[in-house]
């Protein structure tokens, strides 16, 4: 299996810090070969990175990038519970919130900004189920939220 | 135990082909004793069956199919990456969203268009737990999307 | 460690009846070492406590105790299919969606009334995943539901 540090490495990606908790819970629990992670926001040192829906304040482009901001800090949270992304076996699944505005309907295409980073990162041999839903708003009023459960060496 | 796939035949119903994803994910990822599906959508032949929302263009009853096709693309789902439905032991948890348009409540009864075959098809006694949610809009405009966890044997 | 039952008893906390399903599903299953809870809402009696949503009909306090008293019914969920609550080791993640109009953005606080509880029963060495959602509408009307996954002793 090829190491998940080097292909990042290879993709040229640099995790941002790992997102802090907004409340009274923490960003990871680990149980079993299961790591359950929190809603992962589109956010940058604590603050977020875009306010606002798709279909009004927001294109898919923007969306698109939300969903990638979000996805690297699952990837950052992962990293700082095990100390190396080569524990990390896959994706199991990966939920995408979209606050969406009227009739937005092109919600997949979004959510790939997520799902193609995971497949790059993980591999296409350890693609992720994923559900996909527009939702009427999202803490702080970011676009996208992310569910994530990783499967993890034990 | 009674067989799943004999009961499938009592009841006297063909499974769909399982549904293709519209994105960079899989349908369905197993992880020790879970399976854990991408979102079920109301679709026949890779098109959605329905386009629209509870409270606006459809009815209840229009709402209880939709939840029933999406949950028989979850079974066929689980047939195709098992090979036999005999390995699954229960629906875990499914999850139902309800594209919904204003003061429209009554999604428990939509709901159970998918709870019911789930009852019907893997019995009374292993009975699943349901989260019902109503959402702004879904992938491709449909007004159901289903979460599905099932447990398998190893 | 700490006992989760003398904990609760320490709190002051009387466990409410445990909630019955609207439907075809059941309140808990245990799969391994997780329990999957049904969602959660804030019901007394199979009644709901409150019907409206934030931004609208309720500010902050009563979305606090509608998610307060939804967590009180996950409590009691896993009592009434374990036995006894020191047998939970810890809440792995809860979903906290929340009935929204309009441009309301201050779910965390509202989420907190559910994430408090948790860490004053299973400690804060336990803390939980979250994930918080804004949707158009949950079943029955009421402002809060919530998905809870617990792990316990197998």
């Amino acid at each position: 299996m090829e190491s998940v540090e080097r292909r990042l490495k290879e993709l040229g990606i640099e995790l941002p810090d790992a997102p802090r908790p907004f409340g009274s819970y923490v960003e990871v629990v680990k149980t079993g070969n299961l790591l359950f992670l929190s809603g992962m926001l589109p956010v940058v040192d604590h603050n977020p990175k875009y306010i606002g829906r798709l279909g009004k304040e927001f294109d898919v482009e923007v969306g698109r990038d939300a969903a990638y901001t979000a996805a690297l800090g699952a990837i950052s949270s992962a990293k700082d519970h095990l100390g190396s992304l080569d524990r990390v076996i896959r994706v199991v699944r990966h939920g995408v919130y979209i606050a969406t505005f009227g009739d937005f309907f092109n919600q997949p295409t979004v959510a790939d900004g997520a799902s193609d980073l995971f497949r790059d990162v993980f591999g296409i041999q350890n693609m992720s189920a994923r559900m996909v839903i527009g939702v009427a708003c999202l803490p702080l009023g970011v676009p996208i939220e992310l569910e994530v459960i990783f499967e993890v060496e034990t």
